[in-house]
């Protein structure tokens, strides 16, 4: 027996509650997850079908979410365009050759995912055969993506990113079709091996002005969206910090809007029409003693009633040192209070 | 003969042209200020009366801007109430004693203005011997000040601050009072030392769902307003990354709202009412080629048209490596295009 809940939700049709994940819910937080991830470096984590099938059930068997997400990150197909990847304890994923010219975009290849990520596929394949609840796969949407192999790792402010949009916005623009094809196809892949739902992660789009968004990073969203058509799979597009992209990434073709917990869920929803909305609670929020905790998330389903499908979310990863127990205090109050 | 436009567009009266300046306009993108800061440490330069007049009148000799604002720093009376600070390269301000119990925050003190800061009172009366245009004096706002002493420093996500404030509310309020004590007076003195104008920086508010700033930042900020309302200067109060908090920061008694580049300056004006409103342009669209940046000047004072009151800012401080020349080109095109 499956739970579709949340492909319900996502589908704007209705549900008997409002089903919930957590972004990062297969993580650090969890004791269960530090124990395999103590075995092994992240990125042979992520390439290990055994263990990633491992930590992405943990969430749904420890904390009842309704949805499971693929263990993975969203880098993993840029390694395999060929920029080599490490990740570094507290400083995050660096690319130690920043693509910053034409000759070194040349130099990345456009991967086949099945071949060059087929650990990916491997995983998605393993864990439909387990998971009661819907598997979501995902991507890094092409901004996001493009600041990683410009900055050369993480940004504060993407003055390389940036700097490039501006000066050089052709070789910018190449640099966001490949990686525009590479993700399509890498979404593509994941759809056949068996996700029954995509998101695709802006996790940096929300440093543009509206003008530069429409501009440089929401045509490859909307190309990407429009490859998925034939999947007939639902998509989430997730722009964080994007109060003010909202109008705009209604226009990516996405079925379902992530929100950061940066906006009031009614406003979003009187400007997404008929699409489903996902969040957004502040994930420090759940540091909230129970009481107080199950207020904000009355609040919040309050907030979303006119929504055309409601996924509960974090308006962000769930952050590592949040004890599970805060994160099932609130999983089970939204179960609770959204009971129809 | 004194250049009033500046306060003239704060109070929302009508000005010939707009008038514009850069938030860090007197900064390291400067070679001039370099060679002043290389002679000195920041905290020095920060303490120097006669170093902090000669880099505040470099951007309105150098550039033509239509207001100075004092040189300093938002941790100085900071440090003022006992918290040892210390700047590093690369890494920014600490607090090597961060402030996370009732102790900590009792052993801080509240500050005498002229008498633990008089170095900034002093910088302030010599400024406006020298100057042709407004003088704008500044500090944080508390939420932003907060975050500093309860991190150590600067933060990426401010776990610890919003730790305290969703489980220990009452401990985070105490903090905000008496940072709140504190910067009140301190914007007082600056008044009383000559600033014609005081802009008051929430750097990190924007990290805030809207009704967290409601509750733990918005009551604080309206308290120092109220505060200086007898000085009759027009306040500025500049919610970075605030696209979501403006209706609220109308609320705040300002004068005039500070725009962070993520917002469309039309849709803003929309919400603040008969209030005038500062920014918006990203920063790093500076680089954009001559053409392109007066292009985007020119669409961003179309779009404040119904401004009541616009003075030409950028959405954040002006970034350290951008060519002095690029921001003159800006300067020079506000002051043509708003001609009327």
């Amino acid at each position: 027996m499956m739970n579709d809940t949340f492909l319900k939700a996502c589908r704007g049709e209705k549900t008997s509650y409002t089903p919930i994940w957590m972004m990062r819910q297969a993580g650090r937080y969890l004791p269960e997850y530090q124990k395999v991830r103590g075995k092994v470096t992240f990125l042979e984590l992520c390439k290990s079908p055994e263990l990633c099938v491992e930590v992405s059930l943990q969430p749904v068997d420890i904390l009842g979410v309704d949805a499971a997400i693929l263990f993975s990150d969203i880098l993993i197909p840029m390694e395999a365009m060929g920029a080599p990847l490490t990740f570094s304890e507290g400083h995050g994923p660096i690319f130690p050759e920043p693509i910053r010219n034409q000759a070194a975009l040349d130099r990345l290849i456009v991967p086949d995912p099945d071949v060059h990520t087929g650990f990916v596929m491997e995983t998605i394949r393993l864990l439909r055969k387990e998971l009661k609840v819907p598997l979501i796969g995902f991507s890094g949407a092409p901004f996001t993506l493009a600041t990683y192999l410009i900055e050369g790792g993480s940004s504060k402010v993407f003055w390389e990113t940036k700097k490039m949009m501006f000066t050089q916005p052709e070789l910018f623009h190449n640099i966001m079709e490949k990686i525009t094809e590479c993700t399509s196809l890498y979404l593509q892949a994941q759809a056949k091996a068996g996700a029954q739902a995509l998101q695709i992660f802006d996790s940096w789009v929300g440093v543009l002005a509206p003008c530069d968004f429409k501009e440089f990073a929401l045509p490859y969203v909307q190309r990407i969206i429009s490859d998925l058509q034939d999947t007939g799979l639902p998509i989430i597009y997730f722009a964080n910090n994007g109060a003010t992209l909202v109008d705009l990434s209604v226009q990516s073709g996405a079925d379902v809007l992530g929100l950061d917990w940066r906006i009031n869920i009614g406003d979003a929803i009187k400007k997404v029409g008929n699409k489903a909305v996902q969040g957004n609670i502040d994930p420090f929020a759940l540091m909230l003693p129970k009481d107080k905790l199950r207020q904000r998330i009355q609040n919040l389903l309050d907030g979303a009633k006119d929504a055309h499908g409601h996924i509960f979310n974090l308006g962000h990863g769930i952050h590592q040192f949040t004890p599970p127990d805060q994160a099932k205090i609130a999983i089970d109050a939204v179960h609770e209070l959204s009971a129809r």
